[in-house]
């Protein structure tokens, strides 16, 4: 597996573009993403009661469509909480795409659109400026980087860089690629939230193989991800597979699965990192690694609960070595370990400092901590036992700036 | 039932003091509180994983002792995360205290000592102050008001004003007192963090009876707050009742028992409230009223679950209407109702708003909600259907004073 440049259009036979509708006021707001050949494709959604429209809909087609041929996304309004008007709003954004997008040579009906909508809840969609916006966005499809580029920077919110990966791995003697694109910011929660995340690849590759496969990435990458607790009503994770590559049948059997599985799992790794890095306010990046438990969900629980955890997070903020908070925080996780036969560590390019052996404290050089803690990355690393289950979970710090911006946000 | 001056002693025959015996730099950080007649009593306990020495100490008189005498409790120092030392430093403290009190009159065997700590953990207490502490603590044991404000600030740690409340309430023909103190301030969440809470009472009533009251009384008072999500590893709740007050003797069967058990409640849901409000840097004081739930349990659950948020304590703090937070908060909270149902109003002294009707925002003024929001104190009311459950959770704003605090606090 290597890494290429490049994001959602770079696997064959994707084209992409992005561009300002006009939904946002200057910033681009619309994100187009057709294949050449109809899609198996798989989807993860939201766990929130309260679901948008386009979440819906998306459910309904993963349930109902084998295939696809496009992706619709706008950012600026979530389309969320708008009642029978979001409903329909988000159905004709599948007609509109699919009808733009027919006579370039991408037959679709409206049950082969997906349809994400991502922003402000509770405002209806200015529909006559996204039915603009699609048909423009249709004419500039394009298979170059710069497209992606675009269609990667018109699906964010308050993100403040975009985020998108490329790879390439060899399957048979095929070069298959599989890319992506994800925006975050506020919102992200372990269980998926305000996040979408999408990928394309051309692999040959079943629907079910598809979507058990994605079940079991979200598991270790989204779900594992953590900036302010809140689970969104939006959140999406796409997949689309055209099989342009020809590569060799994937399916559990293939012997080529473990390949597959392996640089599908890193790009979406990649992605929600990329999401915690980018994190509301967020100055520092964190990664917590639990080994030792009894099981992996339990290992998995134990490091969510710590990057989950608000004096966890306002600790590091203050580069302040409290291991106290992070075995607090552990404690509370409603997993069971030993509290007694702790070991924790604080690391990161500075360097590795031991703070609590046994599960109580010991001596440590403050100053050597602070250096450590003072890094942009920083890691913990806690054992809690003799099990075999281990987990990591990615956050990062509670900042001055969170609260700024989202005491601001609607207002 | 009516509220009275006076805290912790002011039922009859118990007696307190509060000094700065040198655990912290200058403040008070000692208290002490013992009944003339030996007390039936009952506790409730953290359900972290990680629990303190004394919190140990407690459960297990709480379990085998069929009766307590005094309560002593540091501040500055939580005798966490101190191995089995912090387990002997309990003990010892217990042991000094039923030596101190025993000669003045109190005659105690430390197992009838209750003991609390509070403050930083990891470090071992000193004893040597602790003892010096208890032992001049004794020797200024009264029952004016003072003294019980004295016992009320020594356990206070990062809160900015003590908690004390006491009343009477007629039992037949009998007053009886009920009085308390706590702390709280960081990491209260419901499950009980950070947080200490006593009371005491001249009521006649059994061991079994009390502790089904209190457990009751918790669910409804310290599990429906939360400032910051994160649960200690000392939090503990005690009641001390002597009988001095010659009422006739309550239990489940007793005509008085609504009467004490309406007064017991109040005592409980005050010293909840006020640990709110004096959050790590709260600036307002929340509360979110939930009705026509499936059940209690779910309107509970539901306004917990708003309370809690990151993002709507932020958009409190910005004196922001974002009812959207708050439909999403209810979303992710796990219990079941119909989004499509929901009423949200907003309300302060200031007015009250509506903001939501039947899942959808209507359109309001956003110069007048902002007017109610910018208030201290703010109601939130949502009706989420027609069942019967109703449930309140108490919380307050995330600040930048909270980030400030919290990435200050060990360093």
């Amino acid at each position: 597996m290597k890494k290429i440049e490049g994001g959602i259009n770079a696997a064959k036979g994707f084209w992409a573009n992005g561009i300002a509708a006009g939904i946002k006021k200057r910033k681009k707001d619309l994100a187009l993403v057709v294949s050449q050949k109809s899609c198996t494709f798989a989807g993860s959604f939201t766990t929130n009661l309260v679901k948008a429209a386009p979440v819906l809909w998306d459910q309904m087609l993963v349930k109902e469509s084998d295939s696809v041929v496009a992706l619709v996304v706008n950012s600026g309004n979530a389309n969320a909480c708008t009642g029978k008007r979001g409903i329909e709003d988000t159905r004709l954004m599948a007609e509109i795409t699919a009808q733009a997008i027919s006579p370039l040579g991408y037959p679709a009906r409206k049950e082969q659109v997906l349809v994400c909508s991502t922003g402000v809840i509770g405002v209806p969609l200015p529909m006559e400026t996204v039915e603009k916006g699609i048909l423009w966005c249709t004419e500039n499809l394009r298979d170059d980087i710069e497209a992606g580029s675009d269609a990667a920077q018109a699906i964010c919110t308050t993100d403040t860089f975009s985020k998108e990966i490329a790879v390439e791995v060899e399957i048979g003697e095929t070069m298959v690629r599989i890319g992506g694109m994800a925006k975050g910011s506020g919102m992200i929660h372990p269980n998926m939230a305000t996040m979408l995340s999408f990928i394309t690849t051309d692999a040959q590759i079943g629907k079910a193989t598809l979507q058990s496969l994605l079940k079991e990435s979200v598991v270790d990458s989204y779900n594992m991800i953590s900036v302010d607790g809140d689970t969104s009503t939006n959140d999406t994770v796409l997949v689309l597979a055209n099989g342009m590559s020809d590569c060799p049948f994937i399916d559990e059997q293939s012997p080529y699965f473990e390949t597959f599985k392996e640089a599908f799992m890193f790009v979406h790794t990649h992605l929600a990192k990329a999401i915690v890095r980018d994190g509301e306010g967020a100055g520092k990046f964190i990664e917590v690694t639990v080994e030792g438990a009894k099981d992996k969900a339990t290992a998995q629980n134990l490091a969510r609960s710590v990057v989950s955890s608000n004096l966890v997070k306002a600790a590091f903020f203050g580069s302040d070595a409290n291991w106290g908070r992070i075995l607090c925080a552990m404690g509370y996780s409603g997993s069971e370990f030993d509290p007694d036969a702790v070991n924790l560590s604080f690391s990161s390019a500075k360097g590795t400092i031991d703070v609590v052996k046994d599960g109580q404290p010991i001596a440590f050089d403050e100053t050597k901590a602070k250096t450590i803690l003072l890094e942009k990355e920083v890691s913990v690393y806690a054992e809690v036992g003799s099990g075999t289950g281990t987990g990591t979970a990615w956050g990062c710090d509670l900042s001055y700036e969170y609260v700024r911006i989202n005491g601001d946000y609607r207002s």
